[in-house]
C-alpha cells in the first residue's frame, strides 16, 4: 500500500476530504505532518509528498522511495538543479496556478498605493495629522507592462483591464501571444522597445538563468523616471543594489517589492531605506487566502488522479527551464 | 461682454486652452483666481464661476450677477440648501462624473489593503522586521455590495469584475438597474436582504436626508462580522461612533474611510483608534490625478457650450435631491 505524506500548512477539513477521496482511488494511505517536521518517520517512506518546507526538502534529498513531489508553492528553481533529488526519476510538479489570483490582487494594491502616495498619507494619519493632497497618478491611461505572462500575468491583465490603462503589454521568454487581455507581447530581447513607454512594470517572473538580475543598472535606465516597478515573482530577477541606486537618484518614481534576493531582507540592505520604496514580507501569494488554499489542494488532487491512472501530469515542472 | 471666473486649483496650459476656446464661442472673458481669494474684484462681477473653495461660496452668497456655478467637486449638498444662492435662479452643476475613476481606484486599494492585512505588514517592515503570514482575504469569491451606483459605483463595478467576486450587488435610492457589471440591484429599503450576505461594502453615496447616518448601529448589525466597509462618498452617511463601537467589539472585520462627518477628523474622535481601521485624509478623489483634472475641465467646457447655445446642461444638480 503506497504512502502519501502531506507536509503543507493550513489543510482544513474540506481539503482533507478531497485528498483522501482522490488517494483512495489508488489505495494510498495519507499521513499529515508539519512542513518543518524532518523527523517524521513516514517522510522517507512516502511515494508521494505534497507540501513544502524542510520536510519536503529532506525527502527529496534523502529518500529512495519518493516518486513524486508536488510542491505546494510556485518557485521551484532550487529543486531543479542537478543532483537535488536522490531519486533522479522522481516527478516534480508545482502549484504556480494557485497563486495568480492572490499575487495579482496584491500587485495591483501595491501599484495603486505607490501611485496614490498612500504610505505618505498612512504615516501622517497614524500621527493624527491631516495632510493636504499631493500629486497622485492613476492606472487609468497608463501603459502597463507585465513582465511574465503565466498564471499571475494572465490574472493581472484580466484585473487591470477594467482600470482602463492605455495598454497592457506582455513580456515573456518567447514572445508568444499571452491572451485576450494583452494588447501586445514582446520577448525578453526587446526590453529596449517596451521599457521607454512603460509607466507601470509588474514582474511575476520565475527564477531561471535568463531572468537572473534581468532588472539591472542597464535595463533600469530604459525606464522613464516617472515609472513604477512592482515585483511579486522571484527576488533575484532584480539587482537590488541597482534598484536602490536608481530610486535614490530619482531615476524611478517608486518600487514595491514583495520578494527580494535574500529573505528575510538583510538588515544592511540598501533597499530598506531607498526612496519611494514599499516592501511587504513575501505575502503576495500565500496559503492563507481561501481561494489559493482550495485551488492548491484541487491541483494536487487533479494530478493525483492523473498519477494513479498513469496519465500526463498537468502541473509538471520543466526542470531545464526551472518552472 | 460676460465674465467667467475660474477659481479651481491646478489648471494647466492645456486646460486653459480648452476653457478659452469654449468661452470665445460666447464672447466671454476669462479670469483665473485662487480658490481661496475672496477679495478678487472679478468675483462678484462673474456671470459664470467654475471652481471651489471660499471664492465660489462667496460669489454664491453675495453676487447678484452669478447665473451659473459649475462646482469642480461632487458633493454639493451644502449648496442645495434653500437661501444659499443670493440669485435664486442661478444654475448649479457639479463634477461628480470626473471623480469615479479616482474614487474607485482608491476604494479598491483600500479594500485589498484591509483584506491582505497590509497595514500590519507595512508597520513591521518600517521597523525592518519580517513578520510571518497571517490570515488574508480576497475579493475573489467575495460578495461585494456597492452602496451608490452613480459614476463611482459604475467605475467600481467595471474594475471589480475582473477580480472575480462571487457577485456585485448595487444599492441605490430607487432600486433602478445599475448597469451590465452589476448582478443585482436593490433599493435603500432592502438593506436587510443585502447586508447579511455582504463581504465587502463600498460606499459612494451623496449626502442627502435619506443617506444621513444610513450606516448606524442598527444597519451595522446586519453585516456579518467578517465584513469590510469602505467609504469614499460623504462622511455623514456613517455614524462614526457606531462604526468605532462595532469595530472595537469585533462585529466587523475592518473599515477604511477616506471621508468623515467632520474633516479634518477631530483629535478626540474614537475613529482614530478603532480596531482594524484605515484612514486616508479625503484624497480618494482629488484634482491631482491627471485623468480627473482633464475630465473635470472637459465637463465644464461641455456645459459651457450648452449654456451658450441655451441647451439643457448635462451635469445639472437636482437641488431637491441634493446631487
Amino acid at each position: 500500500m503506497g504512502k502519501i505524506v502531506i507536509a503543507r500548512p493550513g489543510i482544513n477539513e474540506t481539503e482533507r476530504e478531497m485528498i483522501e477521496k482522490a488517494a483512495a482511488e489508488g489505495g494510498y494511505t495519507v499521513d499529515y505532518i508539519e512542513s518543518s517536521d524532518v523527523s517524521a518517520e513516514c517522510l522517507l517512506e512516502a511515494e508521494i509528498i505534497y507540501g513544502e518546507g524542510k520536510a519536503a526538502l529532506k525527502a527529496v534529498k534523502e529518500s529512495d522511495h519518493l516518486k513524486w513531489l508536488c510542491a505546494s508553492f510556485a518557485g521551484v528553481d532550487a529543486f531543479c538543479r542537478p543532483g537535488v533529488f536522490k531519486n533522479e526519476d522522481a516527478i516534480l510538479t508545482n502549484s504556480a496556478g494557485a497563486y495568480g489570483v492572490s499575487l495579482s490582487e496584491h500587485s495591483i494594491m501595491l501599484a495603486i498605493m505607490m501611485m496614490r502616495r498612500t504610505p505618505y498619507f498612512y504615516d501622517s494619519m497614524k500621527n493624527r495629522t491631516w495632510k493636504l493632497p499631493i500629486p497622485q497618478d492613476s492606472i487609468k491611461d497608463s501603459v502597463v507592462a507585465l513582465f511574465g505572462t503565466g498564471d499571475t500575468g494572465t490574472c493581472l491583465a484580466k484585473r487591470l483591464k477594467g482600470f482602463e490603462p492605455a495598454k497592457i503589454i506582455g513580456i515573456n521568454r518567447s514572445g508568444r501571444e499571452a491572451g485576450p487581455d494583452f494588447d501586445e507581447t514582446y520577448d525578453f530581447t526587446r526590453l529596449a522597445e517596451v521599457f521607454p513607454q512603460t509607466d507601470l512594470l509588474i514582474m511575476s517572473l520565475p527564477a531561471t538563468k535568463d531572468t537572473y538580475h534581468i532588472i539591472n543598472e542597464e535595463t533600469l535606465a530604459l525606464l522613464p523616471s516617472n515609472a513604477y516597478i512592482v515585483n511579486v515573482g522571484r527576488g533575484n530577477t532584480i539587482d537590488g543594489e541597482a534598484l536602490a541606486a536608481a530610486l535614490n537618484a530619482g531615476k524611478l518614481q517608486g518600487a514595491a517589492l514583495d520578494v527580494m534576493e535574500t529573505e528575510p531582507l538583510p538588515q544592511e540592505s540598501p533597499l530598506w531605506d531607498a526612496k519611494n520604496i514599499l516592501l511587504t514580507p513575501h505575502v503576495a501569494g500565500n496559503l492563507t487566502v481561501p481561494y489559493t488554499k482550495r485551488r492548491n489542494t484541487e491541483m494536487f488532487c487533479e494530478d493525483l488522479v492523473h498519477y494513479i491512472k498513469g496519465e500526463p501530469m498537468e502541473h509538471l515542472v520543466d526542470r531545464d527551464l526551472g518552472y
